[in-house]
């Protein structure tokens, strides 16, 4: 990976800021709409997420592959649901994906051992209270 | 729409049957993987058409909209579920999805009122009886 | 050409309307962005439209190339314009662009010949009162 | 499939001269680079346009597919090659390639067919003289 | 941003020259159509830059989003006038043009601070003779 | 190049052992249907991965493109022949597809390379025994 991952949040938020303060007030109201698409509805937040997942791998799209999974993970998906969707788009948009679906493995791995290190942390905090 | 519902089916079924009899084994196992990523599993069924659906409006392939609304539809999934998918469709697509945004409107609303009539003919013959 | 001129403009307006009229809000804040999107500002509307139709030819989107070739023509685009922005989506596009290509000119051809029956209609009506 | 494959082949011919004969020289350059691309050289012509058709194929643009199925054909390509090509761009491309092998199956059968017609009033015709 | 501003334009360089000398001189015809699609026309160059902008935007080509910056701001466009072909760009391509969009505003923020540098060092070396 | 050809090999075949031990095993089955499809059949194996490489420019995938050259090289491709399939790909891509072209270019020289270099030590090996 090209950059770990607090770096990929770090830059994506810093440019968002950017892009959110330029002005161009339309900027805006598109990052707005584009929140509140994944936002708790008929649908989940999770499905929603891995919904957002699929569109990211089928258009190969690895900034928002690390995004959508970082977001799936955080609303609970568990490595299972994961792979099922990663199947899915990778069966619907073929061996191009391929790459793809190795970055997509490399931050779901990232992601639940950063996830791990902090319940270990958080038990060892415990602990010492 | 160029062709309606039970055409659409019935193209579709007939031209994949020529595939699957072409002797060429490799496209019958790609189709097996192909039906084998929607059935049950750590994601639900309609759960993962929808995910389906979203993968095929943002790549704008009308014959995969059908086919996904289609099977949605069939596993239970409500006009507003349907909304919210084509919403993350076009919110991540942007204004190229939107042709394919009537289209899937189009389809949505012949199958309910297909699924309608259907049941409106079960509730006369019912009555019939 | 599958519908004529007059016939794509009325399933446009149909189907536009039963998307914004579904009662899902967010569709029809998108729409209003994409329609923001092409007024004037510090780009000219007829560029903005160009723009535009480059973006949809490069991206094969025939229901897009119509939109915006009818509107860069409303905005007073000439046939050469037309030619140089249809040849910039063709070399960044390629070769795939070429089936989009033919119909750009069929469209263009249209309403040129169109507007042509519209101010000849026009001016025999001013020699007949 | 909309159009026949006579009128298809009409279709872009005409359409093809408009462009062509537009004034607009750098259409001619273009087209002339892209005819030329497909000539003997050190890969055969076959094979180039078979690398034509997988190209048409995992891009998804059926006049693409058309005509490099028609020229591969008219330079011997076998249905057992053709299978094999398609089955490339359906691994590479995925299943929203499918829509596009239906088609594609389409266009063979009816070219081979027209083919063997060919022959047969050939050989009718030599046995009549 | 990967490379820096220079490295990236001097990349771009030695490889089009490896490309322009590999004998195969189609390469050298493709390209020259490039560069000519882009020359004073019926449209000016400023236009069919920002046109080719987003174009590359909507294709979501980083490389060539560079490089029509570079070209769109050596034409003397504007930040306003940039902003406003983005947004276009945006709303066609949707939330999948976003890391670009990201891209973008750091390369044109990179390009306007390079030329207010010279322009700076110019000014100094005016004051100094 | 983000990586040197011994490192972009290796991050390959690692990512893909975890992929193919992931447990999930339609991945495997996916995976194997991709091999399946260059081996040598009514096409030879060198026209299939060209076939593979046009497929993976114009749908501008770095990965796969590596990948392609790498093994259409084992199979004997000559700088010839890619460039012949580079132009197909160029011409049905457009201009979008060059900078793929550079990172093409840039991947056959370091593979012919290594090629010379493996013959050249292998020559001096043979004298010294």
């Amino acid at each position: 990976m090209k950059k770990n991952i607090p770096e990929t949040r770090k830059y994506r938020l810093e440019m968002n800021d950017k892009i959110l303060n330029s002005g161009f007030r339309d900027f805006n109201k598109f990052f707005a709409l584009d929140n509140k698409a994944y936002i708790d509805g008929a649908l989940p937040v999770k499905m929603k997420e891995l919904m957002g997942l699929v569109g990211s791998m089928v258009l190969r799209c690895n900034d928002c592959i690390f995004y959508h999974i970082d977001r799936s993970i955080s609303e609970g998906a568990t490595k299972e649901e994961l792979h099922e969707a990663f199947n899915i788009a990778l069966i619907i948009g073929g061996s191009i994906v391929i790459p793809h679906l190795r970055y997509a493995f490399e931050v779901m791995e990232e992601i639940y051992a950063e996830k791990t290190d902090k319940v270990a942390q958080g038990e060892s905090r415990l602990k010492l209270d």
